[in-house]
């Protein structure tokens, strides 16, 4: 639950661009790893000084700065300042609790996105937020944990012979966006298999736990859907961005990924329906699973009924009762019980209820 | 359910643009058919070599390859390459779970559709993927599986007078699409036919296993909806398409083709309602049914009940109980109990429930 | 029912366009009806030869020419082509489970439509394919069994001073869609008469075969949807169609044509939502139903069971009671039993459900 | 109920634009009263004849011409002729079941509007169409009954220094239009009233006729919906109507009007969800009732059943039972039954249902 | 609810433009603060008189003009005409149940909204209207009542330093407008966890009071919306303005704010979504408890029934029994009752009720 709370009311009052971590500090130090990279040779830096980090920009090469950590608020306004980055963008940054948006200046654009690591049991736990920064040579990202889903890309770039080697900033932009996306699919896929597992637990008749499995499953797609939605707007954007440095073979990737978060964002529509079906069966169930108990209880009770009132009124001390006398009295009331029981079975078979 | 997975995970990390099938294979080879014909001419070529395919894109004729089979992701790739297509192409293309889409670089357009194979058991059960790609003389069709909807146009194709031997690829490529669409109207009608068997059977109440017919017919028709909607869209395109090749007297076939697919689309959806519909009634059928089980219960619970109570009462072992004495006080006891009843059923009739 | 059947499946294979009739043959001959008429002068040809229909466009009158049944698709063919229609617009006319739609191609104007003749006892029951083709001086009109809403206009048409005749071939279509969308408005009108009669009944509690009227009244309104919202659209693009021909006098009546056809789709809307309405209430009536049943049940159960009991108590053949055998002990038990039942009702009373 | 029928059938085979008064007369004679005005004069005239009408459209005073009763088609088709109306537009004055509209055919612009008279009982019940036709210096209103809610219009034209006075025919009818509006607003603030009342009576339980007041509220609520709505959609186009001679100090007025049009239209949709949501909640309040009643009715008879049957055993004839003769047996047996009466007492608070 | 109430009726035939407060007076005499400031200077005045105000106008300095209290119309209609405000716009701002709003004329621009001071107990309760007008150099601000959500802004202002003293009248607007939205979004937080509370309680299955809270908590959302949904617009309207006066370097801030007014948008329509989903759980819990309640009562009754019938059998007076006078006759009897016990636990077993 602890990803729905925003912790809004530290800056209150607060003049906007004023510049607060919004979350709590998970690591002790800022990380930061530097590649700078073209088609022939590559440097990795971990944790530059301030300096080689202004540097990337004037260089010839692409960088790709990676910083984890935002509690250092002045370390991340420094690195704010060294690229130009308007004060309401690193607010933005630094809040983690932003909505996924995408910033345009003409200059750089930035992508504020949520990143996903899904894990087998709960396909939606594992989130964080993830700023992308990407200017004609460089592309800045900024997350709050260690631990990502890029280490793919971080391997492509190392490999000499790779595509993104021999592409600029805005390939890069794209390839980190697109891991992401890609882990969203991940995530929609491991979800769907544990709605498909509930369906059938469900078809079963196996209904332990399924109203609680239903409910948390209905908040997770409705949270997944906030953060995988925005994202084919950003793509868009970034595709249809005139920022003067977006190379025309990236528009084609820009495509595909706009495609991309559109299959995520009507599978997420397919399994909110699917659910709210699943809803459904379960109250239709329930329904007549009641029906069957108030059918036996109804058969039962309308058999005997009378069958016991004739016994009770045979139990009655009346003083002058000539029918208790006869000898075949007893056997007489007993063949009374049997018919009426037999009328009354009858008379169910009619209504169809056995 | 088979056809709801995505074997995305096989994917992760790899470079986008990475050619990957992910279906399983089902055949053991490629086929490959080429046809090329004009007005006079007409030759049918089986699994020609790589040459004669590439030829066919210099050659003043219109040739249709169709490739079935994708899992010789280098022969796919090979072909590809051939036609100039883009690498993100051929991997949709591969990519056997995409969605139905468009595409148009300004030479060529590429379709990417679900084939239905309707059969009467089951007229969504049958679904394969199909990309159609369509240059200004050739038209590239790939699919899975052998077996298609294609035959009465292959029939047309070899009849000399015919209309579609005058005509070229644009028409053909249009073809293929109509006959796909012809198909979903006939799964359509098919389905049609079932969920009106199922409104019978609930009308006249009987009710096996409808609540789960009905649900499976929900998660059909939502199938059916994700499959035929965006073919509308690509029609749209289709006919609105840029590229120099298009023919004006292709356009009313494409528009026809919209309105097919807008009647596909809108039929789909008065299924989707229908479906509510019933899902109603058999609540609303149940709901009476529990009604009448109760009422039943009630008439013969509050019938008995006082007349069982009065039994009870002179049931009792009081010894000074005079009434028990009379000879007149059995029969004015049974008139007694008789008058009760007597006023219960007036009351129930009163109530309406008799 | 019959009318949601489509007969799609002898077209499958067929190239598009080709020509065939989709309903059943209801007449022996085509019957044609051909009137030429201009201010002055009116001529009314039965059964006209193919020579007469064509001198008939190049004539300075109007002429219109009412074609029933469409089961000689030669002989509409060959109307077609004397008129220069595409193929698949007569492709369109023969089918008679066409989508409502409106085609124009710069020199002619077409509409599909449904033509509704309501009875009093079923508004949506009698519905006919009818096709309306405009030129510049000709009206063609196709339809399938002989009958029409259009004999005020042939009354109109014969007499000397009314509008119509001085009037062009677009005010003589507009009079033929205006009339069809009349009887939309009778349609409706009687549904809603059919649906007030159904909501007093609900209201007075008279609820025989409610629940299965209320089925058939969505279902029929949701026929009357998908025949009239269409018409709206088709009035619009006839309103602002560019054909050269088209009067600037006629268009206020197009517009009105619009509105009508929006205050027909609205009244459907309204009915829609009244017959939800109503299945809600006659939902929320049987629960309440329910409910009181129950309340009478529990209040009956409740009073007797402990009154029973404790007379099951003192029925028992325990040797050593001493309490029987009192003289005021029979008298006592009366009194202990009615002050117990008068417990109960006072409890009953301050649940409320007294 | 009277509002929703539509007596359309008197014009079935008509000439659009015949005229047709589709109302009942209500009034014995038409009631005209003319107002001419400008800054400095006013006259007043009941009942002019046709002549001075006429002269008021060359005059260079503002008139405002009121006519009451529609029944004298031939009247007011000669009012109508007098000022240049279309028959369609003089069609849509008569007809009183018209839809509200705006029709600017560039010199003058006429406005069809339901006007509300709330009373206290029922806001929704007094309802009359009237139509307003605006031009350079006129003003026509035509309505039904007499009786309006002008009244405050007249005063403040007969007042010499009023802005109304310096002001055009634009905002005179503005004015009207006005009007109208605010008294939309009145039924809604009582509508409010009485809605609120029923959500009060609703909290506190008591349920009277509240199923039924919820479904008339619901119908009023749509009634009022589709008299408000489309205002809005007249004030958006009154505003940016291109005749000449709107004056641009009466725009703001008109974006005022828009802005109270859309707040009814606002308050309308907060009301059909109250509504709604009262629905709901008087549903669950039922459901609840009915929880409550079944569980009384369960613990009552839970606890006594195994206590009558343990009565009832001892209440057997069987000759040889030992238990009965002991003289501690009848206590014993008393014992056992307050056992079993705590236990079930303390099963039922274990489940939390006392 | 008294901020649902509408005093309209007070101005029922009032002209137009007619100035009326429309709310309570709250304070005794209109209290005015003016702050004039530049980056250098600051002047502070409370309550100055009207030349004081008016010559603001003509200043180098922004000036902000807070007025608090509405009752005095003839001192807010001065104001207004020193500020050359339309008098539509002077009665908005006195009628304090005005919808949200934007209005600009080009030279000014002015806002309506409502604060929200939100407490601990009702995030919703303290609610009031603002209006504030933005020119070149001066800010009007009108209040109701004292106390607001500004008083961090007083303080930036009083401090030399501050970006806002360095700023124009737009950014000050931006700022009142801003701190709004952040008093919504604490609101909205406190809201959150007020949902959350009742959510766990659901879950828990504490269900007291739980249905009224849910209505309430709908009514105050649906409030809530109401009063944040316009702001987005607002803001959106305000950075696309083209007065003159607006400053490039405020638009990135307007953009922030449109920003925090989506997500504002955004939460808001998650709680009602998941106060619907809760219920939802509601109802289906409630079913679950009924089912429940009706599955022990089944079972109590069908057990016993049986037993009891046989009970009473051998409880009636027929003299000739046989099987009642054999020493093993009771015994063997209750063996029969058990067996007959088991038998039914068994078959509830089988049928899964146990």
């Amino acid at each position: 639950m602890a990803r729905k709370r925003r912790q809004k009311k530290h800056k209150l009052g607060k003049a906007p661009g004023a510049l607060i971590y919004t979350g709590d500090q998970v690591i002790d130090k800022v990380q930061v790893q530097q590649i700078d990279f073209n088609e022939t040779d590559i440097t990795v830096t971990d944790n530059p000084d301030l300096e080689t980090l202004k540097a990337a920009r004037e260089s010839n090469t692409v960088s790709w700065i990676n910083i984890v950590g935002l509690h250092d608020v002045d370390y991340i306004a420094a690195v704010g300042q060294a690229y130009d980055l308007h004060p309401l963008l690193i607010e933005d940054i630094l809040n983690i609790h932003h909505r996924p948006g995408y910033y345009d200046d003409g200059a750089i654009i930035a992508m504020v996105l949520k990143m996903l690591t899904p894990d087998k049991e709960d396909p939606v736990s594992n989130v964080e937020q993830i700023a992308v920064i990407c200017g004609e040579n460089f592309v800045l990202s900024f997350q709050e944990r260690p631990g990502d889903v890029f280490d793919p890309i971080r391997e492509r770039l190392i490999r000499p012979t790779t595509k993104i080697r021999s592409r600029k900033a805005d390939y890069l932009a794209f390839a980190l966006i697109d891991a992401i996306v890609d882990h969203y699919l991940v995530a929609i896929e491991e979800f769907g298999e544990k709605v498909e597992e509930l369906e059938e637990a469900l078809m079963e008749g196996k209904a332990e736990r399924i109203l609680e499995l239903l409910y948390k499953y209905k908040r997770d797609i409705n949270f997944l859907r906030k953060v995988v939605r925005p994202v084919r707007e950003i793509a868009v954007q970034f595709e249809k961005t005139d920022v003067g440095w977006l190379d025309d073979a990236t528009v084609p990737f820009l495509k595909d990924l706009v495609d991309h978060a559109e299959y995520s964002a009507e599978a997420i529509e397919t399994f909110r329906e699917t659910l709210n079906d699943l809803l459904n069966f379960y109250h239709t169930q329930s329904a007549n699973k009641l029906n069957d108990i108030l059918k036996v209880l109804t058969i039962f009770s309308v058999i005997f009924i009378p069958l016991s009132f004739l016994a009770g009124l045979y139990g009655t001390n009346f003083e002058f009762m000539a029918e208790l006398h006869f000898t075949w009295s007893w056997p007489a009331f007993i063949g009374l019980e049997v018919i009426i029981a037999l009328g009354m079975l009858y008379f169910f078979r009619k209504k169809g209820w056995l």
